[in-house]
């Protein structure tokens, strides 16, 4: 998956994975694990971190400061804004603990590990967190400050804490109007959808 | 503007711009980019990111993790508390995905570009998120985790999300209290502030 | 204090304290700073931040981006999710500003700062921000992205902006079910607690 010629890693930034795809930059202080995959033509910028076990798509744009952990997998086109933030622990203690209950949970990774999946060509706002076991659908769109607590259907706009759907967006990131029924319309590129269709 | 005598970067801290102040100093970890304004006699923390294009007063206090984009102004003897987080698009997706009206409306900075604008003496509280294009007025105060989705007036304390009004703050940032009318007291400097003046 | 040999600092660390313990290990682009103490076997990861004047216990999982400043202790066996935000100062402004009362409150620790304490074993969630002189009492669990603004008594759970108590939690972290009266069990591990008796 490699192409090291096509590879840009900045000369402060740490990328240990030797399966990032060609074309994706990763920039200063970011730090890529190894064992994590990235896709191509991504662009992961200053301070980024991605665990060894997170799976990201092509043409990705992962702003400064996001975290991404083993157990979320990230689709294709899809924008992190800076310093979102994703987990995979429900109840997290620390794992060095003198607690038998503890030290079980963490000594075998299915007892604690949730799994975080975000479709192609959603937008996650600056700041958002996301709730560990979240499924967040394809073009929605995550407010600035949302916190995730349910999943997210494709093209839904969502905001608040805890997140609530306020509208839907299209494709290309405009809000939606409604024209009649269940048909919506984006000003921007004239596409139409049915709600009715899920999309 | 620089006096690279007089401008202080940590061996670990990377600074790119040429218009940086004297009495500067850049702290382990922080990026300033090329084409970054900052004053002169500010501090600028660990883990800082200031993107080309943004401007920087003098005697600013940047902590840890802020990230400043393109399109944000910063006044003189501003505050901006850890991990605070500036926006420039409203409606973001990834740029490099294969869709002409994202393409189109990347292409071209006057599209997706907004401003943002802090005033003089103004404190950002830790965590906050500065949506775009907002305004905040001089010597307000932003409550710690408060999302700011509007303009906020000058001398304003605004907590919450969405950041409501809560009181009002002298120039050292202490809470004014009401006395007579609009009059309104400092009772650390005793300065007085009639609110129909507007601060 | 230090075990030099026992000490983990990764290559792109910096760790300026010789107050930290055997068996910690600090990971990329995290700053210990001189004078802040760190027991022993904790981790610090990537990008955290611990300030001169922190101190923080033996067996303490610190997560990215964590900031720890002057001011603010933590006790053993604590978990800090990653981008968890402390505060010492209740109304900040830039130090550098040309103001008497301004630059007399911080001329003086004593006029400004303000303790933080974290008790043994408690789990603070990603991006939780903990407002100045707030104490967190042992076991209890910070959701991810809540705002204390007041103290958490033992074992509690709290959760939103601002945050409240919405449950109870076993040392294990695992929510406690009433079985009779103020018993409550735990369904991991069969630890029962009366609420009387404050944990």
């Amino acid at each position: 998956m490699t192409a090291e010629s096509d590879l840009f890693v900045h000369p402060q930034g740490l990328c240990e994975s030797d399966e990032v795809g060609p074309g994706t930059r990763i920039w200063a202080f970011a730090h890529v694990m190894k064992g994590a995959v990235v896709g191509r033509d991504c662009n992961i910028s200053d301070h980024v971190f991605i665990e060894t076990g997170a799976r990201i798509g092509d043409r990705v744009t992962i702003k400064n400061q996001v975290m991404v952990w083993r157990g979320v997998e990230i689709g294709d086109d899809v924008f992190v804004g800076p310093g979102a933030c994703f987990m995979n622990d429900a109840y997290p203690r620390s794992p060095r603990m003198a607690l038998p209950a503890v030290a079980a949970r963490y000594s075998d990774e299915t007892r604690w590990l949730l799994r975080t999946r975000v479709e192609t060509g959603a937008t996650l706002g600056a700041g958002c967190l996301v709730l560990p076991a979240v499924r967040i659908g394809a073009y929605a769109m995550i407010a600035a400050g949302a916190v995730l607590t349910r999943d997210v259907p494709a093209h839904a706009l969502v905001a608040g804490v805890p997140a609530r759907r306020v509208g839907l967006v299209c494709r290309c990131g405009a809000r939606l109007v409604a024209i009649r029924g269940a048909v919506r319309l984006c000003p921007r590129c004239d596409e139409k959808y049915d709600e009715r269709a899920g999309g």
